[in-house]
Order: C-alpha cells, then sequence, then structure tokens
C-alpha cells in the first residue's frame, strides 16, 4: 500500500480506544520511533491539538459538568476538529508529512452519540468536517482493565473520562462495531499486552502506510 | 391571529437589518412599552444572549479577526445559538412570555451565508437549531443611511460590524430577498423615518400576536 489513492501527500493517522487502552502512550511512542528514522511527524490530540480548538477545550471542560447540553458541547468540540483540521492537521498533510492524532471523529461518534445523537454526530461531521484518517489504529483493551488504568492516573479533567464500567462496555463494543463497519481505514490491536509488544504491532501495521522516507 | 398556531404559549420576535438600521433601539423600545402594559418580555441579543453563548460570542469576537475559519465562526455561532436557545429563548416561551431577540438566525444566513456558505449555513440550522422566530422584524434602512449611523457609534467589536458600503447593499438586498421568501413571519418596516413613528408601527404590527394580558 502506499500514498496514491489518499486525498494528500502526508499520512493521517489516528488513535482510537477507551479511556485506560494506552492509546496515548502508544501515539507517542509511535511519533518517536517515526522521528528516530528520519521523518518528521506531528503528533497532537482531540480535543484540541491547535491553539483555537485548545481554548474552546478549555471552554467545555472547565466549569459545572452541566453548563452545556450535549448538542452545544457536539458542535462546540466540531468547531475545535474544524479549526485543528484547518491549522494543524491538513498543512502537515499537505506538507507530507506523518499526522498522529490521539482521537479523532471516532471518538465523537462513540461519546457524543450516546443518547440519541449519533444521527446528528454522523450528518454534522459530514457536513462540517468531511475528513476521516488514512489510518485509524483502535488500541482495544477490556473494559475493566482500561477502568482501573484510567482510574489510576485520574486528573482533573476527570469528566471528561467518564468511570462508569457500564460506560466503558458499551464504548469499547462500540468501537469494535465502527471497526467492523470501516474495515479498510481500521486495524484492531490488542492492547492488553506490555507496551513493547504493542508498540512493535503498531510499528509494522503503519509501516507499509509511510511515505517514502527523506533521501 | 392568535398563538393558537404556534408551538408554544409565547411569542418569538426577532428583530433583523444592517447595521445602524435602529433595530437595537427598537427592539429596547418595544421591550419597554410591553413592560409597560403589563407584559414581562424578555428583550435578548445575538450573538450572545445567555452566560455560556456570551462567553463564545467573546472567544469569537476577541483577537485577531482572521483567527477563525469562516466555517469554524459558524459553527461557534451555532453553538452560542444552540445554548440561547435552550437557557433563554425556549424556557421563557414556554411560560408564556414575549421574547425580543435582536438578531437570530437570519443574521447568520446573511453574514455567515457570504462566500458560498450559505447552503452549509442552512443545513447546520436545520440539523442543529431547527427553529425559527413567529414573527420576524425587518427594520429597512438605505445601506449608506445605516453606514452613516453604524459609524458614529463605532465600538470596539467593530470588527463584527463590517463597516463597507458595498456590503452594507448587499446586506440589505438579502434581507429583503429573505422577507419575500417567508411573507408569513417576516414584516418589514422603514427604519428611515424618527424613531417614534417606526415604534408606532412595530407597536402596531405585534399587537395581533401578543397573547392576553395577565388579568
Amino acid at each position: 500500500m502506499n500514498e496514491t489513492n489518499r486525498p494528500w501527500p502526508g499520512l493521517f493517522i489516528s488513535f482510537e480506544g477507551i479511556d485506560g487502552s494506552g492509546k496515548s502512550t502508544q501515539a507517542r511512542r509511535l511519533s518517536e520511533t517515526l522521528r528516530n528514522r528520519g521523518l518528521n511527524p506531528v503528533l497532537t490530540r482531540e480535543p484540541g491539538g491547535s491553539p483555537g480548538a485548545e481554548e474552546i477545550r478549555a471552554l467545555v471542560l472547565q466549569g459545572d459538568p452541566d453548563r452545556w447540553s450535549a448538542e452545544t458541547e457536539l458542535l462546540l468540540f466540531t468547531a475545535a476538529r474544524r479549526d485543528h483540521l484547518e491549522r494543524v492537521i491538513r498543512p502537515a498533510l499537505e506538507a507530507g508529512r506523518v499526522v498522529i492524532c490521539d482521537r479523532f471523529a471516532d471518538s465523537t461518534r462513540m461519546y457524543q452519540g450516546r443518547g440519541g445523537l449519533r444521527d446528528k454526530v454522523d450528518a454534522l461531521h459530514n457536513l462540517m468536517i468531511g475528513v476521516e484518517p488514512d489510518l485509524t489504529l483502535l488500541v482495544d483493551m477490556p473494559a475493566d482493565a482500561g477502568l482501573s488504568r484510567a482510574k489510576a492516573r485520574a486528573t482533573d479533567e476527570e469528566r471528561f473520562e467518564d468511570f462508569g464500567l457500564a460506560l466503558q462496555q458499551q464504548m469499547r463494543d462500540g468501537f469494535l462495531a465502527l471497526a467492523q463497519d470501516h474495515p479498510n481505514r481500521f486495524r484492531v490491536i490488542d492492547g492488553n499486552r506490555d507496551i513493547t509488544t504493542v508498540a512493535t504491532e503498531i510499528l509494522d501495521t503503519v509501516t507499509p502506510y509511510l511515505p517514502a522516507c527523506p533521501a
């Protein structure tokens, strides 16, 4: 596989998974490995990832958890994604770089799509974003294992990470269903192994997609 | 005409028009008159109008005018409108009150719909807002007269008010075309007369729609 079927010369990789799946650690590891190989990857995250999007993230996540309705939150996250896409992701892809993004639209489909909003999430994505990663690495993890790991490193953004086991299970099942629905771009990685084993499998998965290294 | 065809017991009135048309003054006058008649109207404005929406307004309007793209700005204003609608407008309408809103979705159609974005503006409105005023009072004013008046009271939010005559003319024509497309809810008021004459015509226009006064 090479980049000729993609809409940009670069490679857009997203990491998805439940809280505590290890996706952020793996995204960082992959970025470091690619840098050591002479590539110049962009490691970024959502929500946030550009100065404007980080301001919107702060507006959403600070204060009373009920200050925004689900629909308003969805609109704010979509505004943040649009800014991130325009200011960071797309320019890097057009410059031929590898973009590694810790969460992207699939997380919105899962988390903001609850409570009957999934159709609105999809319609809003198609209307205002319209871009999918070339490759989505779903770092899969049993719900209870992810929950224990997430709880161990809980931060002041806890409200964004919802620690219920039932929700965690629902999100895991949802991500696996998404992967089945989009087999061309999803790869499911068993995250319940030691970090280096997981990182090696991820690198092997990504390598066929990589742009040629600089001479 | 009475309220029986409306989706709420209250009355939702928006004021629209170009900068300097006098719509904000007339909205305030109408609110005072209704209050003197024993009604308990809500006078509000967009962008903003609820605490969350005012925070979003500040995020959009502060800083470098180019910090947000047209699409991101549209999403942020739609998030603000959703919050305003949920927290202020709809509860008041469901309580039977008159809501007087200085600018609503028609302003977004005009200002954010420029540059080929009108279809996106309409689709986003249908998807995430889906509500129109019961009555929209378009305070009409020749472009050059509005421009002179707007320039005379320019504030630090000048970037939101764009003072070019060509744009002002384009916006006036656009509002008049909207009024023609939606004759059931639009009423065009000639704003180029003295304030009291305009206010009297607006009150006469609104009166048939008013909820019964409290006993």
